[in-house]
């Protein structure tokens, strides 16, 4: 598969060949949607074309050029106009309307595209003597602005060091049950080339089709089925990294009492401590059995307590992802849309309700995958517990409609922002005991910031004994007079919940710019000074990822 | 429960008036040791009484002394000769032949007992200015040298802090099921508060009854049934700790992506990066049901072969617990002569060895444990595949004996070392592909080392769908001419098998002062650059356990 980044948008969401299939209902679900953010039309923002943005002339001279030149195969140092515009930004919000407006003032000055650890390695030593920063650059998905291509003030220049074209798969393992591949993987090679060999990692984010196995782990990142799988700290053995202070590497094993887990400071690292070369994951077999089906509940609380009684049963599920009642409302309604024959009937929508599952209704989806046994036997234990919190099964038609369209939604973005309607995503996690004061508190906050035109969505997605995640989507008319305003008050207004209510800045987001102050103050000082100091030893020029995390 | 020190032994294991119980059958038991480690009669070797005992006069100043005592509640500092030789050096197999010989050259200068995180601050605070090094204590059962009291060569005098006073639940959360507690509880203490509840730490390392908390915590420890409770990383939620650079806590959340998991630093920190004072932990239902049971298998590789197959299979076990052959015959025959009527006739020994399960068989004990249904649905599935790898059913008696005795096992060191015998412990980890290369590669060294006169028996007791733990033991008749240079070069040739077999210096005993060599080796120049780092950041005056570690 591996693409190139000529096929992929430079401005947008993922491939330029492909787009939201809206099945010609398209005057219907913009209607739908104007009606959400309370705009009588919706008007034309259609991003600027490439050829009519103006970047800045780039600051990398002939000598640090060919000393990039030397480092590298040839022809994998590259400043053209469409590379370095697509390498400027990542996905955030303010990001996308920085590019839809043309400011490229990001724009990285080169981009290197090296091939091995030792490229890399190269690469770093030519920038630290030349003092020019390099960001490391994976899919480029960052939705907090890890990959801008900023420099910091004490740098020439500022390089994008792309790690696409690291993709081999260096081992596998099938009695330790381990792999070892390049971190620039694209996600669907990964799987491609282990799922040839009956493996799979499991690990697929919303952004999988478009992020690398790097940035995965740089970023913590967790797939929808982390409650199997795990987040990338759980299913990472071992990793490489090249640094400015030279190769580091960890051991393979399963678990250690050698001194602290130096894994888990590279998970989160975000490219400020190295760029990560290679790594070996923890594989699972591919499952024999899949079972994805959905279930009403009458409130999101009672659909809380339904996961929180799973996961304390320690049940090995896949998935259990809750809508609140908005959400539940909204992608119901734009299915209906899309698919009017599948609706639920006018007949059934009144039992429904007669039942107590009408407007306020919650949708649970719950996935098991392993095993023929592991599945066979989980989903009575389950379902009585779902039961007894007094959900309603609704069948597995929903949780087929969802695995089919789950990387499908970051398409509607681009044609979102052509309209005017402003779009974005926070989430965070914290205890079970504090999860719905935490949930009130910001979709609070949201609602309150952005005012009655708009639509904010919850979802709890990832759960553990002790707590879960709630990840919030919010549309929003956009104003045009203030774009980036209005998203840092709507931005503040809810970090602030967060970190008063006992969240995390970010369950599986990560920190890059945009949450580096609450990043700070959730770390406290000490926990700031250890990081700092840690990249002051292995990157003591301050060259990687400037202004990202710390 | 909470001893106080005057009730433990100061150079051995456990309270002073508790031992190994023989059944009366000490001749014969003793007998089977000697004949075991080659020697014609056992020496006595008793060690020296602490009253004939030479200390090194207190280093502590009496402005030193007043700031100590000006920071603590009245009584919290004591220089006596009992609580200094308690606190000189740990439980490790060279710490206790120089405790034995009246070697106290080790001894702090003064031991004090804070009773809160403020207090401890505090008394950082005061040895920072005076230049005085601390060397947290909790249990003081680290068999790696971790809290001998040494001093640095920058400092004027070293204070032993004892955290067995920091030791109230602060906070239980029966919603998000994590409790809160002081790190210096003991561990039976700990399990009582919770039990009394309904809830379970579910940590039993064979150090429980004397060890603590944040002991655990600081040594990344595991606990026997770590496959079900986990290690110390997977059950800590959040730290607190005191450094000489003030106060470090971590938010108690249940995942986070607020970049590097800084709680994996604390645990294995080994007391050098600050003193862990608090620490807030998940917590199980107390299992509703309890299956142990043991099987044979013919040989080590098809047990091993067992155990991978279960916990790939991620079947929820408590304990997998397989003993090689050497191992397996001796604690049968040391059974066999505690109990002479339990044991196997010698028909049933015949029919065993017809079928195969003779000299060279390997007893895996299984533990499942959880709610009813849990255990009844994952017995037979563990069941087929303990039968598919040739394993034989043997009942649940032996795994009640060794519940039943799981704790007492460390007080038969003592009298071991009253007569001339020397044993030891060490342990690794590897991935699944190398276990047993590994295990050959460790026991040979070992016996080439130890020479025929020694018992080397080894097990797997942690395992994980990548690799598994090895533990080793080992007895010997010791070298009275230089027992302590004996000792190192075992250890030196088994440190040097394991680090050229891809095994991790230790999968749970940490690395104090015993596996610091190994350690640095292990985590590599940048691994250690960063944690150097950390160090210099929290702990500039370097007072914080120093010669551990780093």
């Amino acid at each position: 598969m591996a693409y190139t980044r000529d096929e992929l948008r430079w401005n947008g969401w993922g491939l330029r060949r492909d787009t939201f299939d809206l099945k010609g209902r398209d005057a219907e679900v913009w209607d739908f949607i104007r009606r959400s953010v309370g705009l009588a039309t919706l008007p034309e923002t259609r991003p600027r074309p490439l050829a009519a943005c103006e970047l800045p002339p780039s600051r990398i001279d002939s000598a640090v050029r060919a000393a990039l030149e030397k480092a590298l195969a040839p022809g994998r140092v590259t400043t053209g106009d469409r590379e370095r515009a697509a390498h400027a930004l990542g996905r955030s919000y303010p990001d996308l309307i920085r590019l839809r407006a043309g400011d490229l003032s990001s724009a990285p000055d080169a981009v290197v595209y090296p091939g091995s650890h030792d490229e890399v390695q190269r690469v770093l030593e030519v920038c630290q003597r030349a003092s020019v920063a390099v960001v490391p650059f994976g899919g480029g998905s960052s939705v907090v602005g890890g990959v801008e291509a900023k420099r910091g003030e004490a740098h020439r220049a500022v390089v994008t060091l792309d790690t696409t074209k690291l993709r081999r798969m260096l081992d596998l393992d099938p009695v330790s049950r381990t792999a070892t591949f390049e971190a620039g993987v694209w996600g669907p090679d990964l799987e491609d080339a282990l799922q040839r060999r009956g493996f799979t990692l499991g690990h697929y984010p919303q952004s999988f089709e478009f992020s690398t196995l790097g940035g995965w782990i740089a970023a913590r990142g967790a797939g929808q089925q982390s409650n199997r799988y795990g987040t990338a700290n759980k299913w990472l053995v071992a990793a490489r990294l090249a640094t400015p202070a030279g190769e580091w590497r960890t051991l393979a094993v399963p678990q250690s009492a050698a001194g602290p887990d130096l894994k888990e400071l590279i998970c989160g690292s975000e490219g400020v401590l190295g760029v990560i070369t290679e790594a070996t994951v923890r594989l699972h077999e591919l499952p024999q059995a899949r079972d994805y089906r959905a279930y009403l509940f009458r409130s999101f609380e009672a659909g809380a307590l339904a996961i929180r009684t799973i996961v304390q049963a320690e049940l090995p599920v896949a998935m259990l992802r809750l809508s609140d009642a908005d959400e539940t409302y909204f992608f119901g309604t734009f299915k209906r849309l899309l698919h009017p024959a599948g609706a639920v009937t006018a007949a059934a929508e009144r039992a429904l309700s007669t039942a107590g599952f009408g407007d306020g209704r919650c949708v649970l989806m719950v996935g098991i995958e392993g095993d023929e046994a592991t599945v066979r036997t989980t989903r009575p234990r389950v379902l009585r517990r779902i039961l007894r919190a007094g959900g309603l099964p609704v069948g597995a038609g929903p949780g087929r409609a969802w695995l089919d369209q789950r990387f499908r939604m970051p398409y509607l973005r681009d044609p979102m922002l052509d309209r005017g309607v402003g779009v974005d995503t926070l989430e965070t996690s914290t205890e079970w005991s504090k999860v719905l004061r935490l949930y009130r508190a910001v979709r609070g906050a949201l609602r309150a910031e952005l005012g009655p035109n708009a639509a904010v969505l919850a979802h709890i997605s990832h759960s553990y004994p002790d707590g879960a995640s709630l990840y919030f989507t919010f549309f929003f008319a956009r104003d045009p007079a203030d774009e980036l305003g209005q998203w840092v008050r709507i931005k503040r207004a809810a970090s602030q919940a967060i970190a008063e209510h006992g969240g995390t800045i970010s369950h599986h987001h990560g920190v890059g710019r945009d949450h580096a102050e609450w990043f700070r103050r959730e770390k406290g000082p000490a926990g700031v000074g250890v990081l700092a100091a840690a990249k002051a030893e292995l990157d003591p020029g301050g060259i990687l990822n400037p202004g990202k995390l710390l």
